[in-house]
């Protein structure tokens, strides 16, 4: 409903912009009456006239405001995140919110249209970012850095669909973590399987499966199957699908579509009903097809060495070789993953895919050389994790248990027992400030004590430092506790050490 | 240069689009001919040919990504900045990075032209955000919220003239703290000053003053000095260029530009050359002139209570009434300050305005009305950090000291002594990974000790946990101080618990 009125408002803005245009343009009146008839009209929709606009108070289409609230549940989540990146020995970046347009171009497939540009304004043509990844790989080359291992976590633009209650945005954050360099294989591809494994576990937000495929097994696939090479790629983009949809519906794409022979896409679907372990690892390493084709053979060799070092790290029950899985993005060369929440037993199947999805990532050997001026190439490889999702998920936890979270730290209000004690406020506070204790007062000449103490139960505030006629005279401070209402005389002189005593442990 | 070529390479883009549309549109061969020539000395002049693309690798302009080191300043700026916020009992919110276009209409003034807009794409109209004051502003009207203290660090855009190397981006951070709610007067006030205080204290950035003015001062004067009602915001904003201008080319704008009289101007002109405190005060509530303007009177009485309200906070020293300070913007109703760094000795005195400003605020009692469908109004006061000058202070501080700022907080690598120990190593790091021990190997196979050791000198590592056969069959890791070359046998199922008592107070 607030979209509607939102794209009448702006459909009524134009109008009015046309109208403006064509009588500067001196048209002829015939032309400017018929579109003041329009703007008329438009006008008539909105239930607005000319003096009074109506207002649109709303955030943009796909994106949210985070309440205080929110932000405290975003930055428990952050916490364990950034604590996985830090134990793993990750430095942190961060690039600009918009890139020149050109360094997006040609990285998305058919993800590109959902990139947002900004107006030309005279000067570069921008856009915003699409994902982390890409100006990871832009940084790499612009600085010549030939080897790293960094996080980052920001906020990227896709104009898709929203599904807000299912934590699909507009402007969503990821929080990447990718390990640049030439290594041994499969070492850094095991680590990023091992930090999605830390950060899901860490959250305790219900059980999960990662899946696993490579590229080159799809590729090696794709060939012995009878895909022609030029259809590699958006026949990887329709087998993506299948999390979301039958696979009637995503033969039906690559046949009617995409113009694959029927035939074709029948041996494609009996590859793709495959998942397993190391059995099915050793099973298709002897398939009569595709162990004749070496980008196969390669892909299933690194994924039997991937097993074994998941094995050790003490994760491989947890993930899932499963060949439909195929990412959509265009630049993945090796390994790709996805991390799946499981549903509580009585959800519904389809939901599962759709829902479930919270981290993604795999090899992209040939992003960076994209960027260099001679094309050297820079093996890379990530994760990111989403986490719009984890947050809506931890947000109904949080509703549903009805836990009060506080919003602030505060650990002490200064409070006054009578009238005219203002001044003693203001100063008593600001020694507390400059000891480096966290503290309030009520903003006002004289406030009644029984709000102050009102407001101290309202925000979880632990402690009161009363001041009051007497107490300035005795030179104390009464501390009151408010959970216990206990309260206690303390010389002024140690009122901060037992304020720190106090609360040490929050 | 960079920019030339991005600018020229983005003039052939457009030149391009030009020659095609001609053609889809089946233009005269004239009309094609005359601009595909156009297209070719594009070309010439970038000394691209068609087949090969030159691409330019850079930030756009006035924006820059952020180093592992560089991330490390400001990480440190963060935690002093948010911890004064949270010591003063601030919640903290965000909101999108862009909003509709209309809720940042006509809120900026003059400087509204510096606002970046998306591309219409269909749907709502965009705009980045140019500061965090007039989302917070919506936030408050559209969530009915009167009454709140928050702050909110997110980055702001603005397609203003870059001026890198002395901390001026179009894409910057900006840190704010605002104070919502009905309050007697100056309190809310009293404490933003408070807080620019002990931010720049804990920053250790050298000496500071703080100017404060007052909306309603200024318009008084205006009013006493003959300026018309209709001109006293755009003769404000004449008055803000005192920091960067001479008094003569302001007056010469007012008069010129503006169409102020030279006389008013020059009545001005004695007033704004006015700064110093409770004295000065205490002489303009008796000046003749001003004292008969109602809006000054209460402009100069709220002054007098806010320096006994920062006498109080003992911060009275390094606050600075000046008539002078105007600030750019429209929102502004009441106080209004700004945190000048002071250079030392030996620097010119025009750099000392235009370097110095890195905080500014003031209170904007009529913003939130402007949202509400009703007209409610919220007052606000606030003060915004400008952290990016910060940035390069503290930057520069540290290349001329040459201090080592460790960019990840690796504890321990976990090292082989001997070939074939890949296994070993990867069930060790497991096992410190899971103890929530942070910790490195090298993604290789078999490392030489010396490669593996040199690395915990480059990256400060303090600790290597070494295995060996001979480790291996003692049930023992050889622990090794780097800084020191001590090594000591420690059992395997000690192993964490000494790392860990040897990182405790890194």
């Amino acid at each position: 409903m607030a979209d509607d009125i939102a794209e009448l408002d702006e459909a009524l803005r134009r109008q009015a912009d046309t109208v403006r245009r064509l009588k500067q343009e001196k048209a002829s009146p015939e032309e400017v009456a018929e579109q003041v008839a329009k703007l008329l009209e438009l006008k008539a929709q909105l239930g607005t006239d000319e003096g009074k606009h109506k207002f649109v108070l709303k955030t943009p289409k796909g994106t949210r405001d985070y309440s205080p609230k929110q932000m405290a549940i975003r930055e428990k989540v952050f916490d364990i995140i950034i604590g996985t990146f830090k134990r793993h020995g990750a430095e942190v970046i961060d690039t600009p919110v918009f890139e020149l347009k050109e360094t997006l171009t040609g990285k998305y497939g058919e993800d590109s249209k959902l990139i947002y540009d900004l107006k030309d304004q005279g000067g570069e043509l921008l856009s915003l970012r699409y994902d982390l990844t890409v100006p990871f790989a832009r940084y790499l080359a612009m600085n010549k850095i030939t080897n790293i291992k960094r996080y980052h976590i920001a906020k990227v633009y896709r104009r898709d669909n929203p599904a807000m209650t299912r934590g699909r945005y507009r402007e969503f954050y990821q929080c990447d973590f990718d390990i640049a360099g030439q290594f041994d294989p499969m070492i850094p591809d095991a680590e990023c399987l091992k930090i999605v494994h830390e950060i899901l576990s860490g959250l305790q937000i219900g059980d999960f499966v990662i899946k696993v495929n490579d590229r080159r097994i799809l590729d090696g696939m794709f060939a012995v199957c009878g895909v022609p090479d030029s259809k590699f790629r958006t026949i990887c983009s329709t087998v993506d699908k299948l999390d979301k949809a039958t696979w009637e519906d995503v033969k039906s794409e690559m046949v009617g579509e995409k113009g694959l022979s029927p035939e074709a896409a029948d041996r494609i679907g009996e590859y793709v009903q495959l998942h397993g372990g190391l059995g099915l690892i050793e099973q298709l390493l002897q398939d009569p097809k595709l162990s004749q084709n070496k980008l196969a053979r390669d892909g299933l060799g690194d994924m039997k060495l991937l097993f074994e070092y998941l094995t050790l790290f003490g994760i491989a029950d947890k993930i899932s070789f499963d060949l439909s899985l195929a990412r959509g993005l265009d630049y993945y060369t090796g390994v790709i993953y996805e991390a799946i929440l499981l549903q509580p037993q009585n959800a519904h199947k389809e939901e599962l895919g759709s829902v479930g999805s919270v981290a993604g990532g795999g090899r992209y050997d040939g992003l960076v050389g994209m960027f260099d001026p001679k094309g050297r190439k820079v093996p890379c490889v990530g994760v990111s994790i989403g986490i719009e999702r984890i947050f809506s998920i931890l947000e109904q936890k949080v509703e549903a248990s009805e836990e009060k979270i506080r919003t602030t730290e505060t650990q002490v209000l200064v409070a006054a027992a009578q009238k005219k004690l203002l001044e003693e406020r203001l100063k008593l506070i600001s020694e507390l400030w400059d000891s480096g204790i966290k503290a309030e007062m009520l903003y006002k000449k004289n406030p009644k004590l029984l709000n102050q103490l009102q407001y101290c139960e309202d925000n979880g505030i632990p402690l009161v430092a009363i001041i009051g006629e007497q107490e300035l005279k005795d030179g104390v401070v009464k501390l009151r506790v408010v959970a216990t209402r206990e309260e206690v005389d303390v010389r002024r002189e140690n009122l901060i050490e037992e304020i720190k005593r106090r609360t040490c442990h929050p």
